[in-house]
């Protein structure tokens, strides 16, 4: 015993736990509701009840918490995050381990690293010793692994890959800058280039498949119109393929890694963009790099983050 | 003694030595032509011979060599180097070491990369473990220092910063891609821009500066105009601003590097560009990264890349 972690995905709607052996087996799952919506106040009593409901048996090696938004993980400080109210420097780890009311270690990360070291650690990455991994979900999150260890910056903010200028005179970003590789490349992204093209009166069969219930779906709603041969719908995941090849070479040329990992509830429709994307990453990186990189697609879906954080513990505390 | 290395700078036109102390200082310099237009052998050939002079009073610990190019360190070959004639995978360390005729121990790494190592040793960012630099010259170079630590790749040829896109419709650059940083922050950038002005007959003072002797001192013509107030001048260096501004706020928001060091011979010009790139930087940034984010020249000058060489040398060999 003692060689189990537990592993937390915080989401804007759900919790999500799971207890995973030392060798990346998951032994259980468990969710409560996150409410996000009503501060972190409510994020971190949920986390603490299902952290003591989960840890009652005894021999955890502690906890490990993959959370969107940036983390100084050294100090266990969530910096922002903008999926959970009153967010500003709150020093997560401290009021989490107060709550729990037990000695029990807590390490915390952003999500998309987590999900890049669950990937490198028994995911698509597991033989590569670097890696980017891209997570294409509301927005687009990042990961990077050098040398099989994560890069997180001189204070735990690397990887916003969703935050680089792909055109610097193009859409806005939520982070205030314009063109970045999150405004073309994630599900907000899609759901501006369809609002965009439903209020220009393009031709497209999305218009018909859109109901006011299914407008968090509209990704997936695209996806199945550009298979069925929509045009509008297959020029959108053009674009997505386009502004994510851009990316891809500049990440290549510039770090040189063995692979390129794309991950996110947008790599489902995978067959959609990354024809687009290779093409074009190999138009723009330089000849070797790019020929030396490896692109696809993560193979841990939903569980990377929370292997990853699993992760976390175990080398934290020197089990692995 | 024992303790001096002697650092290599491989240009295109002279090959510029200089014996290292452990601390850093520079004891003596050499310099010959490299013959870098007659092909690698030539270069090979005249690196020898240098390097036999140098070491005949014994107790050196080692040569390091940096060199424009791809290269693989860990084997010692020069993949791509686009102003020497002749060059594809070439085994440059062990044709130096047949050539020598001596055992000494020699290490190569790109130019750029060396740049990065010397001013993170004993200039501009001696006090930062992340940095990154960028070397404007001819082209655009780049070096990435995370945690103490050169990172130079998977296959030795991460850094290539220069070829980042900064405009996906841009002007085309030598690697073929288009809008990569080198085809607007670089003294080729500069002197594409001049040539477009004029001839679209732009008013500026530039022409009557240009003479047929002075082509290739293009960037201080630029410079000079815009001292002077020439209108066209200063967009010339504003263009190079905004370009550099957009490529660092991408690195910052990808690495949450330290520092940024900008050298190179184009960084004489620092006050015609810095406002720009700093106001583009800022505005493109992460808030708290790009807050974070020391943005400075570099200190060393045309010494960083023989500096880091020497550095190399003095790291392999156990010595610092």
């Amino acid at each position: 015993m003692g060689k189990i972690a537990i592993g937390f995905d915080i989401g804007g709607t759900n919790l999500r736990a799971a207890l995973i052996r030392e060798e990346g087996h998951i032994l259980e799952r468990r969710s409560v509701l996150s409410e996000a919506d009503k501060g972190i106040e409510f994020v971190v009593k949920n986390l603490a009840r299902l952290i003591q409901q989960t840890i009652k048996g005894g021999g955890i090696a502690g906890v490990g918490i993959g959370i969107p938004g940036i983390i100084d993980s050294s100090k266990g400080i969530l910096t922002q995050a903008p999926n959970i109210c009153n967010v500003n420097n709150y020093p997560l780890r401290d009021m989490l381990i107060e709550k729990i009311g037990q000695s029990v270690p807590v390490f915390i990360e952003n999500d998309a690293n987590c999900a890049a070291i669950g990937e490198w650690w028994i995911g698509a990455g597991k033989d590569a010793k670097s890696l980017i991994i891209l997570t294409l979900g509301t927005g687009v999150g990042g990961g990077i692994i050098l040398d099989g260890v994560l890069w997180n910056g001189a204070d735990g903010m690397a990887g916003e890959i969703g935050h680089i200028t792909i055109y610097p005179d193009g859409a806005k970003c939520n982070c205030g800058n314009f063109g970045c590789l999150e405004s073309y490349a994630s599900a907000v992204a899609i759901r501006r280039m369809v609002d965009h093209g439903l209020e220009r009166n393009v031709e497209t069969i999305i218009r018909e498949k859109i109901t006011n219930r299914s407008k968090e779906r509209i990704p997936e709603i695209v996806a199945e119109a550009a298979i069925e041969g929509d045009k509008f719908a297959l020029w959108v995941w053009e674009e997505v393929g386009k502004a994510l090849g851009i990316a891809i070479a500049d990440l290549v040329n510039l770090l040189n890694v063995e692979m390129v990992i794309i991950g996110g509830g947008l790599a489902n429709a995978w067959e959609l963009f990354i024809d687009r994307a290779k093409k074009e990453a190999k138009k723009r990186g330089l000849r070797a790099p790019i020929k030396r990189a490896k692109i696809v697609k993560g193979v841990l879906g939903d569980d990377a983050g929370i292997l990853g954080a699993g992760y976390l513990v175990f080398k934290e505390k020197g089990i692995i």
